[in-house]
């Protein structure tokens, strides 16, 4: 059992999740929210004060943090009393708040892999390199760490495990598909961080199949699926967070992404990339400027946090598992559907920001009933996806299925009986 | 008379008219090359040496000079003895060079109209914002100032007043047509420099029609031409600097500019337009380092002076000039096509800077000889177009013409008979 919330970062996602927390506070007690740009701070809580968004009182209050410097996260935990941190800054920061959290005592959430700012796609399982070198740290402090818990990676990872053991014998293949059907009246536009997004893309995409990892290059391999809502999209082969740990942690020998992009996104994302202007590389300008190219793309792109006023569609992030039950064949889609407007009339946010913050908040609220809270570092799809799934369809993501019988709202405890083959989690029964 | 030439700049059309100026030495003298730059200027030299491009006895000399430093460019025309200054340097150069001239007596010839590097697209006609500001200033110190005298403009503005001269009682329209249809083999590049390059489409297109200026947008109008060698071509519409002289000089109502575009090239650059990478005011990154987008854009391209060695295929640039003769309608076609490779084969630069560099040199031994030597600020148009075109054919680049009698080359003197209306040429008429 734990209380109050210190989040790290003011940018789309802290925006969705302060807002969640203080939709919740009655059991997660006071909101901190702490990032370099105080002024980004305290529009949140702004935000909050004026969609009437805290339940309970409670403090709401606004930090100053460069949270690359450990001692001073430290001392931030330690004088908010904060037993739950969610770490929604930049990835670059995900291994020191870790460390304040290791050190303090202090649950530590985040929603994306830790990343090296000199460093595009390293070498897979991508956790190996940094996240999982603090395992036995977290284990040894009885820190509890949940790594990657927005929706991809995050409710992907749990759709993945609950669909094995709702649904499967075995599990020949898990399709993880993002498709974004939205739009958001810009000429180009990403749906967070240039900087992030753009570094998903410009290096080697791996997937795991048959039982290894596979290289290929982005956009060399393509799929046109039939989705619920948004109807027929073509989405591209992808490196993505989730395939690090599921292909780990699951036993299942296909585990691959696919994101959906329109023929503009990829034209526009050609050119740049093509001419280097997506480089992490410093280039000289004839003026002797020292200059990376991809930070000047930023800059003269939108502010994703300006594109939800006007953004208009919906989302729909699944599971498409495909394996036998019973020696027959079968296929089960698990997925969320998300409307753009819905979340901005809700939270001020485009849904890109909300399927990625609701989730980290359910699993606050987990660790905060105890649910959850497991003692160390684990990915999602190591706990019990059913209190999860379950409290996400009170919160604001309700999870749905398509399979042979039809298309219904995911009713975690209903379609998983207790003789399914887990009904255990797994980062309980190794603690 | 005039003798001994400095040549400001150290780039693609620099190199060429070094190489010409160096065949051509026993007319023009001693041959200086002044740029920011020292070892491009003694690239240049090495080049030359290597080709054995330099037919006769005479200094060849490498300069450091700050051009927009017009002290130090009088010193150097000083001690030079130079009598003839080829600005091939980067347009903003235009005026101070200009000056350096008119204070010491030197003729001035350049290939580009002036510009301000904080300025893109000014109000037409371009030459009135800067440059025949000049004009009685350069009367009155006698000096010969030859604006633009590359090929466009350049050779076209010779051209369109030579079809007058030779073919029409009356002339409705002359399109200037410019067509690359060589390949550089590298995903994309600017033939010269980029950033100068970008400023040419980044704004308004003024075209001169009905005998005044007219708006378009850049891409907003295409022609598809069929042109000798190089076959049919989609060109746009284009704002170009001859035009802003040529509607002034001729009296011609319709005047057009088109240059030709492959569809890469246009995605490429309405891509980096649409994002805001071609823009000449400076932008704030996130780590709040203000930098051009344009020049990082420059920064990480091809240098265009790299593509020589391997580009192949051929330029076609001409005037289609329409009208009348003896009450009959008449269409005539004068052009040059260089070859990529043969340019690169005689002087190490590909046909876009070839293309440049001889007409300037062409002009600067016509000055020396005394032809164009006039004593006044001219445009191109304002000259006799026949001992210019004459001396081209015999130093690397032959004019042609196509018209209802057939292709062949352009003997200007056969093709004119004296009786033409203007074979006195217009500005030494008013000396």
């Amino acid at each position: 059992m734990k209380r109050n919330v210190l989040i790290i970062g003011a940018g789309g996602v802290a925006h969705v999740a302060a807002h969640k927390c203080a939709q919740n506070n009655i059991l997660l007690g006071d909101i901190h929210i702490a990032s370099r740009t105080l002024s980004k701070c305290h529009a949140i809580i702004a935000s909050i004060k004026a969609k009437g968004s805290q339940r309970g009182p409670g403090l709401l209050k606004a930090h100053e943090l460069d949270a690359m410097d450990v001692a001073a996260t430290k001392a931030l935990i330690r004088s908010t009393g904060a037993q739950i941190v969610i770490n929604v800054g930049s990835p670059f920061l995900n291994m020191s708040v870790m460390t304040a959290c290791i050190e303090t005592g202090a649950a530590y959430l985040d929603t994306a892999i830790h990343e090296d700012p000199s460093q595009v796609c390293e070498a897979p399982p991508w956790y190996g390199n940094y996240e999982w070198k603090r395992r036995d740290a977290c284990l040894k402090a009885g820190v509890t760490a949940i790594l990657g818990v927005g929706f991809d990676p995050g409710v992907v990872n749990a759709y993945g495990r609950f669909a094995m053991d709702a649904y499967f014998d075995k599990v020949d293949s898990i399709d993880i598909i993002d498709i974004n059907a939205g739009n958001h009246n810009r000429y180009f536009a990403t749906n967070f961080d240039p900087e992030i997004n753009f570094r998903e893309f410009t290096s080697t995409v791996w997937s795991w199949e048959d039982s290894q990892w596979k290289a290929n290059a982005m956009f060399e391999r393509k799929h046109d699926w039939d989705l619920p809502v948004v109807g027929k999209r073509t989405a591209y082969l992808t490196g993505h967070d989730e395939l690090h740990s599921m292909s780990k942690n699951l036993g299942v020998p296909n585990i691959r992404f696919w994101m959906g992009f329109g023929e503009h996104y990829i034209n526009v994302f050609n050119v740049l990339n093509n001419l280097g202007l997506l480089s992490e590389k410093p280039v000289r300008t004839a003026e002797g400027l020292e200059v990376v190219p991809l930070k000047v793309v930023k800059a003269v792109l939108p502010d994703p946090s300006s594109l939800a006023p006007t953004y208009t569609g919906k989302t729909c992030i699944g599971d498409l598992v495909k394996g036998t039950k019973n020696g027959q064949p079968r296929e089960v889609f698990v997925y969320n559907v998300c409307d753009h407007k819905e979340s901005y009339k809700e939270v001020g946010s485009q849904a890109i920001s909300y399927t990625a913050g609701v989730p980290v908040v359910a699993a606050a609220m987990l660790i905060a009933d105890g649910v959850w809270d497991v003692g160390q570092m684990v990915n999602v799809e190591e706990l019990d996806p059913k209190p999860f799934i379950g409290l996400m369809n009170r919160i604001g993501l309700v999870s749905r299925v398509r399979d042979a019988a039809g298309e219904r709202v995911l009713d975690p405890y209903a379609e998983a009986p207790a003789k399914s083959r887990s009904s255990t989690p797994v980062a309980e029964t190794t603690r």
